[in-house]
């Protein structure tokens, strides 16, 4: 999940909480309505299958395993991520889907070294260091080769260093110490207390830049403490200075702000990180072609590529194992959806989001038969209902929630951009978006970290996550009427 | 907290526990006693100054804070171990303690290089590796300057190792995939926990040697996972091939766990820890003359040591700061002890506990004068009472304990080997053993790790801790008659 879908979606999930606490998705899946059922009686006893079938089945789960644990880190324009596509590809074709590998130009960044060191700092016993535990920021710029080293300063937030000014911050590298708000995350809020401190990630090394800072360090953005380092992209500003940047783990921030009141404090940081040329990668695609509107598709995707510190199993192996667990049930089940069923495993959401843009521009002139659009990307947590993006779906969706109700996840949410950061493009031309609402209250420890393991899933929850999205698509694929948009 | 001090102690809190559900110890705080009171009425009111003096200061805060941020990892052996003596020698002999260093010869372990790749397993991309993280044990050998690579054998415990023979063992890197029972360690049997699982980081790799193995690998041993490995110290066998030896997270060895049924999997592993010669370090001693039996001693300590990952907050740092804090305290309202209170930091805890005997050999001939010892060596949680070495002394500690009730920290528990490693040898001598008791919920989550550090602390309960120290030391101090040995 990158920068732009947690913007989007911070609200999404502190609604459905406030909702459920409510029940107010209690009393709106049993509004009677007047007009038509939207979904034949055949299509509501399918989706009962495909429920009863995703919650016993241990399909997702092992895709993901092989994603993680078999294939690893899969960052764009690694050969892992070619692995990837490869892998997704053929499995889909083993369900019997049409499979497309959809060309991507990608950025291809590779982490390098990054290590980093206390060299001077009050108290400090002569001829030692102090360990840094820092990780560089994705898309940052290398240091020199030799490292380099310069005094710390910390601020808490923009207006602090603004207020520091040029003379002060030049020469400097700068920590911006902003706490993620942990208080706000345990209660489902972590979307919000994600998206106030991932600005700083996102522009505090220009910020710093600007103003001469040779080196921009942030608190690294998480919920969880364990000296673990978490990353994601850096967005440089055109009009500022490229310089090197990277997450320090919340001890280290801490270690930072106390030394540096006491004294001076001097850093050795190192960072190899390489931009190298754009590469050809793919947007993996697999159709199940629809009985009665083959031209019509419901997109069910998840992102393939990951970060490379841990293997991408929260982010988003989860998101690609419960799409291809789509198309599986409907298959095993011989079903037949009537719009075609597009299984989407999208390639660059981390760090620059080509596979969505180049999608929406290479089906530009199909847009109108983009039907609806799903994307998991918020981890694996048992999932609570249905995030939709244009409010009069709302009706449409109730016949779906009440059997989703059955697995806890029976909550509607309207969110204006529903649906994960691939489908932004779309979304924007008017393709109904929708996604599943998922408990992210762990999410953000693991995020973007070494430890975004398979061992975070538990097996159930993924399961009731691939419910809601089979259940949600073949509804979707199915539908009697036009979808609002 | 060494195995030694573990393997003592594991069953100490959970009994403490138990009594505390069944409120013995309310009970027995209030049992009439027919003896004279073993404390002046004067010494108990000045316990109930010390309690209040400590739960009201931030002094011992501010030690391990000094400790871990601005001394840092504190390893045997280091200039970081030199300068924490030089800094508590310096702030004892500023509260008017008389100061010595008794010299200590300690063992030179130093941590070098610790890299691992998988470079084949079943479904890895082309010429790409999947990173392992792990770390050295302490006193590791080192792999071949330029690694070694081979394939990996996975085995939950020594039987399973036994049964495999040399035949499948040898030439092979054997994983202990012995897990931590998080279950237990939860409901406050972490002791326990830890003492099963801790086997195999002390007796794995002579275990694995012995059959061949080329090297030998452990699933940390600790409470937490945020792929973040623990160090701590293996004992080789006389008798056994020295083989490199490394505990990887538990997400690594879940991986390897998952991998190894499918195919081959082989890993390159680099380990270049080295053993130094000897060298000569101190236990850092501050005495407070007692006024009426001076040449009686009363010890109160932490160890000084730590391992190098973290900073060693917890592990010693907040013993060696609440053990500096009972002097500060007594000093502070003017109390003047009865016997000589004697603080010790010791040397070498982790890896030798050359500090705590070359004390018991150095002071063999006073070991009558050793009225009483106390260590602190199970982190900073809430204390809940005193552990006691000799059953017949709970009658003595019931006073202490109905005024330590105050804080919460009223239970009184019997443990043989109450005290810490450090004092292992004087009370094998049968000087009375005394340490708090601790709440160690979490200790294993941060024990040896590079999570070991300062925001780990929580100042209150850390000033609890002095209260329990300072109170406890102070009351042995002043008891007017012996202690039963």
């Amino acid at each position: 999940m990158s920068i732009q879908t947690i913007l989007n979606r911070r609200f999404v999930f502190s609604i459905a909480l406030v909702c459920a606490s409510h029940g107010l998705a209690q009393e709106s899946t049993s509004t009677p309505t007047a007009t038509p059922s939207p979904y034949s009686a055949q299509t509501l006893t399918e989706l009962k299958q495909l429920q009863q079938a995703a919650l016993a089945s241990d399909y997702a789960y092992r895709q993901v395993a092989h994603l993680s644990n078999n294939i690893g880190p899969r960052l764009t324009g690694s050969a892992q991520a070619q692995k990837a596509v490869e892998y997704v590809a053929a499995e889909l074709k083993a369900l019997g889907l049409e499979v497309q590998l959809e060309k991507v130009t990608v950025p291809h960044w590779v982490r390098g070294e990054e290590t980093a060191a206390l060299v001077e700092y009050p108290g400090m016993a002569e001829k030692t260091t102090q360990k840094i535990i820092l990780t560089a920021l994705g898309g940052s710029v290398a240091t020199p080769a030799s490292g380099l080293t310069a005094e710390v300063i910390v601020v808490r937030n923009f207006d602090e260093l603004q207020s520091l000014g040029r003379e002060k911050v030049a020469g400097k590298i700068v920590l911006f110490d902003y706490h993620f708000d942990k208080l706000m995350a345990v209660q489902g809020h972590g979307g919000e207390a994600y998206g106030e401190a991932v600005r700083y990630r996102g522009d505090g090394p220009s910020a710093a830049g600007k103003l001469g800072a040779v080196a921009a360090l942030i608190r690294s953005v998480g919920g969880a403490e364990y000296r673990l380092p978490h990353t994601g992209q850096t967005n440089y500003a055109k009009d500022a200075p490229r310089i090197p940047a990277a997450a320090v783990t919340a001890e280290d921030a801490d270690l930072l702000a106390s030394l540096v009141p006491q004294g001076p404090v001097r850093m050795r940081l190192l960072l190899t990180p390489q931009q190298l040329p754009d590469a050809v990668s793919y947007n993996v695609i697999g159709d199940l072609k629809g009985s009665e509107h083959p031209e019509e598709v419901v997109i069910v995707s998840g992102h393939l590529d990951s970060w490379d510190l841990g293997t991408g199993a929260i982010d988003d192996g989860a998101g690609v194992a419960v799409s291809m667990q789509a198309a599986n049930l409907i298959q095993q089940l011989h079903l037949r959806p009537k719009r075609t069923l597009r299984v989407v495993a999208w390639m660059n959401e981390e760090n620059g989001l080509a596979g969505g843009k180049a999608y929406a521009e290479d089906h530009a002139n199909d847009v109108a038969n983009h039907f609806a659009a799903m994307e998991t990307d918020g981890g694996a947590g048992h999932p609570l209902g249905i995030n939709y993006s244009t409010k009069e779906t709302k009706g449409l969706l109730e016949p779906v929630a009440k059997i989703l109700q059955d697995s806890g996840a029976g909550i509607l949410n309207f969110a204006e951009f529903a649906g994960g950061a691939d489908l932004g493009p779309m979304t924007k031309l008017g393709v109904p978006g929708f996604s599943p609402i998922q408990d992210n209250r762990t999410y953000f420890h693991y995020h973007h970290t070494a430890a975004d393991t398979l061992d975070k899933i538990v097996p159930r929850e993924l399961a009731e996550n691939a419910a809601v999205v089979a259940v949600t698509a073949y509804a979707l694929a199915n539908l009697e009427q036009p979808l609002p948009r």
